[in-house]
């Protein structure tokens, strides 16, 4: 989520105080509505909601399964169960039997599933991945029967419109498969799929109206965990992108609220400061600082007190679910900076206990390395806190390419800006888990950042592929899909082929104009070799301080026997580099393949790079 | 030092390797000429320098000092001797007698003298601190008699170039102490005073050619320390600038190596890159590293070589030396970040065993936080590596300071730098050890840069002399001198009034204009008033985020008895300010004190400034 979506969310959004109760049944819902057996963690807190529930008693009784207690909150519509679930306790389903005044009035089915143990499931995101970025209702319409739904409260379809609902679904990236693949993408990331039954903007999936529910326009639960598993299948992985700050105001725990302090309230309307240096700074008031953490981020999106047990219980045993529901390979974590970082602390480490292979990354829209350090886990910068977060989506290392690729030179700027931000690398405890980007959906689109100069687009494709981190991929950029962030949003627009009715489908080659295919087949040709190659994908980095206007960096196992050397010019004019000063890398390598070309460099003495090019070269 | 004066040096210095040695005496010199009883280090080395000297035995005999070694090197002119000094030797004189074949040739009486153990030598400079940094030649010319001297290289005057000498000298600096007193200003810092005998531009003091010797033109050895005394009676303290990365090619060291290995020598003159960057990256090369440390300042300054034990004992004794020679309060270390890392640590927790009060800061002229935090002792960023230096020069606040009076608003611009700037002293271990600046004799002046904006040039001083760390005023920046670093170099013009034949003087009220004057007192009464305020000499820091375009924070005493406000309007038009926002530091106040004008506010509910005002406010 980003700023830029506020004036429109404002406009829209007059609530930011909970609703009165709608007529509930006597039992709504309980959550999670299932769980499993062998979890690392033998706690587990139900969230029953129905109609003054709280006047049950409640029992159970399973082999393995202990009813701890049964806590009443201020909303008698709310119990919840604190229950421990024995290493021994065997899959199964036992009734939670509630009563009144010793008479029985309901019961619900819970069931305990055995843990998928399976090989393949919940693998983990790493440096050796490519990501791709997409986002589901705006990339392929695989199932027409599910673009509007009844009963939702938005009800219309309208492609003409960046705001409402263009119809792609899960099964539209499921038919797409082979796509990502031929690219040479490794991992999926879809912005969030639960749903969203917000009245408007429902498509962008940042505003959860049910946690456990794929959005029905997206597909089902059921197609959710195919979706993973077809995936697998193809040997791609899937990244699931959650929000531990905010829901939407359509979300039953908004309109129903178990107490008062579910939520982080005000006496009136505040919002988010949007700055995260109240977070970190040593100088920082309380009252900077809670504005950042407790103010909303918009009044559509009620932001959660993560200080309360009941909110930390709910979301963590949610993300859980999920991936052991799903299978799911890694977590991208969405306005990290906003949450309370306590929580967010114990949060990791309660996943990864239960996952140890799980990647997460949180999202760090943030503009100093320091801060990105601050926010990653181990590091030694934060006194002592430790987030316990492996990785941060590098958005420093990002705007510092594109100033190398679009700046003017200085003795700070151009690509001296881009070697200084990599030279910091040193604040993080390990930067190869930062997921690099050139572009997403809160951004303007790369190809229009570098003013549709395809030099400049090739040198950031090639550095997004070769530097050290997780490349992540915007969909259409690999296609030359362009447009700003600001004013209209065009940044989200429909992948062309990705509907029935499109005239023309930049899936296949035949699809795509010439240049588009240039741009497409430079891409598939980095991240192809790049999954083959111990270099780029666990290497070593050694950069060396620019000179003459090129910027040389290299990838390189710790054995020395894999090496790839990237040369930026950024000048209009060639240049010859000599190799002398880089003999620490070059070593003993007489020869050298263009990756893109495969074109052969029978001396390394000297190297020609055209004007404005970039070249990735393997030593031989 | 800095890179501007490169080109200048680049024209006038072809040497760049040792030349050839001169007739030498058989005994030209013994270094350190005397030495002291009580230090914290037994050991001693002695270089004896003479025509083939390492032909002689060398014998002595005084109760409690031991000779360990005599060292022959390379060069048979020289001699290291390793002496150990007992911690119960007395003060007294012996003979070190030299002999060949059991002959004596000659003798030299080496004195230990007692310790000066006084009260009130070698106080420490600290953030209570306001430092004052002149260039001897260019501040006042207290002795004409000295302006020329017989023998020296440089052989004219004029004062009408920025590169001859003009003739300032300490006494010049001595007949001034009431001056400093009246700006408020607690301590004195002049650029290097000892020996540079080079041909040219020998005035800026960098190049040195006799370490143990004050430069005649600006007086002699026990003018030194009578000015450092008679500073100390006046209440001032005394900083001394020192350099350990170089020496002047006019020096005997260079003239006549000891050993080839003494400097940083290299094929062909190789310069440094000037990157700080290579020390610190965890991706750079070692050819990167070597070139930034090993590579030369300039061709006219010889790299001294940190990792010769030689080296390291010659410049850890000459600054102990005179250290305790003089009294001296705090050590500058020019040029810090050129120099060996381990070297470095070492000689700083040398001269702190020495002189546990002893303050030492060192000179990084760097463009990030984090480079800076990377340079200073304790720090928690750089994986181990502890360079025990205490504090640098903030250029970085610097920089920020300028972009929040300069820049334009933005998102990261404007008063918003400066904010998050700020907010990274998380990096340090502790910020409070930075010198804050806003000009020296490197870089333009602050008037200047401010393009001669008399509220901003307040703006900036009120924050200069409010901010957390130690405040250093650029000589005549009070009285609004200006100009650019480059191409003239007239930032380093004479102090009007400091030669006998200045027509004004601008060291008196009379002499001044009334803006001079306006400026004179507005530093004096911020300087003055800070002398007293346990706020600003040592009170924490709070900044509160920028909102409508005021930037606000406070310095307050932990007890929170005492609390002084700064306010700064950067827009062009008059804000209101509520203090609603900042209840936890306005605290129970109800009415304020504007430091500058005295007036006071009766209520502190809502807070009128001007446009592009900055207030300085006592709460009451």
């Amino acid at each position: 989520m980003k700023r830029s979506l506020l004036i429109f969310f404002l406009a829209l959004s007059p609530f930011f105080i909970h609703a009165q109760t709608t007529q509930l049944p006597q039992l709504e819902r309980v959550e999670p509505m299932f769980w499993f057996t062998g979890m690392h963690n033998p706690k587990l807190q139900l969230l029953v909601h129905g109609n003054q529930i709280a006047k049950n008693e409640v029992q159970l009784s399973y082999p393995g399964v202990n009813l701890l207690k049964v806590n009443k909150v201020e909303n008698p519509n709310y119990l919840f169960i604190d229950l421990e679930v024995a290493a021994d306790a065997k899959p199964g389903s036992f009734q939670i039997a509630f009563s009144q005044k010793g008479k029985k009035t309901f019961s619900y089915t819970y069931e305990l599933k055995a843990r998928n143990q399976s090989a393949g499931r919940i693998q983990g995101v790493t440096s050796k991945d490519f990501i791709y970025l997409l986002m589901p209702d705006r990339f392929s319409n695989g199932d027409p029967k599910n673009d509007v739904v009844k009963g939702l409260q938005e009800t219309t379809l309208n492609r003409d419109s960046m705001y409402y609902r263009h119809g792609g679904d899960i099964q539209g990236v499921m038919n797409h498969l082979d796509y990502f693949k031929d690219l040479g993408v490794t991992t999926l990331w879809m912005t969030p799929e639960i749903e969203n039954d917000m009245k408007n903007a429902s498509y962008h999936g940042y505003a959860a109206t049910d946690n456990y529910k794929i959005d029905p326009r997206y597909g089902t639960n059921a197609l959710y965990k195919t979706y993973v598993e077809q995936a697998h299948a193809k040997g791609l992985k899937i990244i699931k992108d959650i929000v531990h700050n905010h829901i939407g105001t359509g979300h039953y725990l908004y309109k129903d609220l178990p107490m008062k302090d579910f939520l982080n309230q005000w006496p009136t309307y505040t919002q988010t400061s949007y700055r995260d240096q109240p977070v970190m700074d040593i100088h920082a008031s309380e009252a900077d600082k809670k504005q950042m953490l407790d103010g909303w981020f918009v009044p559509s999106m009620p932001d959660l007190n993560q200080r309360n047990p009941y909110v930390q219980n709910y979301l963590t045993q949610n993300h859980i679910w999920w991936i052991e529901y799903a299978g799911i390979d890694g977590l991208r974590l969405d306005t990290y900076p906003y949450n309370d970082g306590p929580y967010m602390a114990d949060w990791a480490q309660k996943l990864k206990a239960e996952f140890p292979n799980l990647s997460i990354f949180g999202e760090t829209l943030v503009s100093a390395v320091a801060s990105q350090a601050y926010f990653t886990g181990g590091n030694t910068v934060n006194r002592g806190f430790d987030t316990h977060l492996p990785g941060i989506t590098d958005a420093v290392i990002k705007d510092a390419i594109f100033e190398a690729l679009n700046g003017k030179p200085g003795w700070t700027d151009g690509i001296f800006r881009l070697y200084a931000i990599l030279a910091q690398d040193f604040l993080y405890k390990d930067a190869t888990n930062n997921v690099v980007f050139m572009d997403n959906h809160d951004m303007s689109r790369f190809y229009s950042v570098v003013n549709e100069d395809f030099n400049k687009y090739k040198a950031g494709m090639a550095m997004l592929l070769t530097m050290r981190g997780i490349p992540q991929l915007y969909y259409g950029t690999e296609i030359l899909m362009k447009n700003f962030s600001n004013p209209d949003g065009l940044v989200r627009s429909d992948f062309p082929g990705g509907w029935p009715a499109d005239k023309t489908s930049k899936f296949t080659a035949a699809g795509r104009t010439e240049k588009e295919n240039e741009a497409f087949n430079y891409i598939s040709k980095l991240a192809n070799y790049r999954k083959t190659s111990l270099a780029l994908q666990t290497g070593k980095l050694m950069q060396y301080v620019p000179q003459d206007g090129l910027y040389v960096y290299f990838r390189y196992t710790p054995d020395n026997k894999k090496t790839v050397m990237l040369i930026f010019n950024s000048e209009d004019k060639e240049k010859t580099l000599s190799t002398t000063r880089f003999a620490e890398r070059v070593g003993q390598a007489t020869s050298a393949t263009d990756i893109i070309t495969g074109a052969k460099l029978n001396s390394l003495q000297s190297i020609s790079i055209p004007a404005r090019a970039t070249l990735v070269l393997e030593l031989n």
